[in-house]
């Protein structure tokens, strides 16, 4: 049988590893007789998932005390909205900065503006987001409620490669991130950094988990119409149990943890996604075949977006990809083209597989 | 082994038929070479997965065809905030009538209150929340915005056994209802209702599900700070897919409904928690040993709270309880005492094991 290898934006691949842990354990958790599903939230079976999962998150990522991780709900897209309504109590008439770098951060600054006045700081739309603008050209706000930034565009293939120094032009705004696609998959120093968050269901599990990890200080700022589900520091008062957490999904992510630890933490597989990236670039750098438009020092390690120069080719590329077990390698619809993902569970051998069969392909089709 | 029974109120008891077949498909599904966690929603695999999915969900409750079912997250709690949201863009100053029968309903009333002037049309509270009040003693406001019920209250065990007329008292304003832990345990008829919702973690799978079935005409009415991702009529116009669905819990449920089918569909489904519920209520009243406090009438098939009567013994029968693979007996701290959660997928062999327990149990501590 020919190995599959997902490379999907995201639901994306797991380990495989934490699959067979799940399959192993769905009917009876370490002798529990339950599986995760069953399990009372407050139950001490469950408590003692959520605890690990939290720890072993802070571990991989050194999150300083001073930090709580939250467990919630409704993805990115609900972050967008959840993010103002959490933030701007204090100061409603404050203006929230934002870099536009792609389509996430694009839908950020349209869900704002129901909650406060926005400013776009800089805009890579000039460039059709094949940048991201160097930190010397933001034209940002003094005494700014936040600034948002997007530090990898799932669709636009664009990741930052620095975290950007805010603080002196803005009177020491929070400085809030969207890393849905790319958390976990690289080193950072989080106190750099005051709200990070993003959707699970990259690299870290299945969809309906959103992680938010934010500096204690920024809680208790909720503005009225923020609903106590979604209010971080209710979340954070009741250890993300104030509504019934999405418990397997959770259970899932510490999983993933658990692997990541296993794999050499956060440190190793960033290395290993610095040469499957690599292997794929310098491909596409070689060829005349196919193109990645992204300017050179801003391309993701996570999601690359590429196009045949022939793209009547695309649906026979599509169909020979599936047929030797390279799946949903089709690029999303409002950039065309083809996308893959290699999160940190995609493994090297999956990016050869690849770039073997693009090559191959490009000889077949020259 | 002990047979293990796990009474718990949520997240409860999956059917053993359902885990099994998700643990053989957790690593391919169907052939696929993906696990359902894995795939992309927009992928052809999934949305065949979504729409069996809402399909069954329609076809066991027989909702009709101008009502949308809406896959969401966010659970009962993120609802309370989430329907004002949605129901009071029209007439912003309109009242909500509320129908307080116990902790739940509790719950929304107050949340509630930050999108709208809330009036508390009839309470059970001078009860204990021990009754469900009569149709006759509510006092509805014309021209009300809706009015919300909840129609089983998991922690007072308390139901309603009649779907209340409430057009005529209030010019026809939407009746609302929270069914999160008794929906498909019991025929309905949803033209009865406007709004329906529901967490998955009783009856139909796992935490981070939430179930919301609109009147196609109630859509588009939402307050501007309502998020993007919590708007029904986005939802509904994206399919449930306008933010990344939690695509596993879905596909659990999915495995529900499919099972739910085999059993005969909510009738017959209806048959056995009829017997089971009498099975114990009959026991709780046959001895003076144990007691439900809940009036006979308002008694919930679902969630049953007693006490024994000599509550020094309540570590000891829980203890004994588990050490008989009777689970999660406790009684939720604001009631105190023990519950069983007897929903769809306990069989009557739990109930019957439970029964023969306490029997024993009193009879050796009598």
């Amino acid at each position: 049988m020919t190995t599959i290898y997902n490379f999907s934006a995201g639901p994306a691949v797991l380990p495989k590893e934490v699959l067979q842990q799940a399959a192993a354990e769905m009917l009876d958790w370490h002798g529990s007789g339950m599986s995760v599903m069953e399990m009372s939230h407050r139950g001490a079976e469950f408590m003692s998932i959520m605890d690990a999962a939290q720890k072993d998150l802070r571990d991989l990522l050194a999150v300083p005390a001073n930090y709580q991780i939250l467990f919630l709900q409704g993805g990115g897209l609900g972050e967008n909205a959840i993010v103002p309504m959490n933030l701007m109590g204090k100061r409603p008439e404050a203006t929230i900065d934002f870099i536009h770098t792609g389509s996430w951060s694009g839908k950020s600054i349209k869900e704002a503006q129901k909650y406060g006045k926005v400013h776009v700081a800089a805009s890579a739309a000039a460039s059709g987001f094949t940048t991201i603008p160097p930190r010397a050209e933001w034209n940002l706000t003094p005494d700014a409620a936040y600034v948002h930034i997007c530090t990898n565009e799932t669709i636009d293939g664009v990741e930052f490669q620095f975290a950007p120094e805010i603080a002196a032009d803005t009177n020491g705004a929070p400085l809030v991130v969207d890393m849905s696609s790319h958390i976990l998959s690289r080193q950072i120093d989080v106190s750099k950094y005051d709200v990070i968050f993003g959707g699970a269901q990259k690299n870290i599990g299945p969809a309906g988990l959103t992680i938010a990890i934010v500096r204690e200080d920024l809680l208790g700022h909720s503005l009225p119409v923020c609903p106590s589900a979604f209010d971080w520091k209710i979340i954070a008062d009741n250890g993300s149990m104030y509504n019934t957490p999405p418990t397997y999904a959770i259970y899932i992510a510490g999983l993933v943890f658990q692997w990541l630890k296993r794999q050499g933490g956060v440190a190793a597989m960033e290395q290993k996604n610095i040469a499957k990236a690599k292997l794929l670039y310098d491909y596409l750098d070689s060829t005349d075949f196919y193109e990645n438009r992204v300017e050179k020092n801003s391309r993701s390690r996570m999601n690359v977006p590429f196009f045949l120069k022939d793209e009547s080719l695309n649906t026979v590329f599509l169909a020979e990809a599936k047929a030797n077990g390279l799946l949903q390698l089709k690029g999303h619809k409002s950039v065309g083209g083809m996308r893959a993902s290699i999160y940190n569970a995609m493994p090297m051998e999956g990016v050869q597989a690849l770039v073997s069969f693009m090559q191959e392909f490009a000889r077949q089709h020259s």
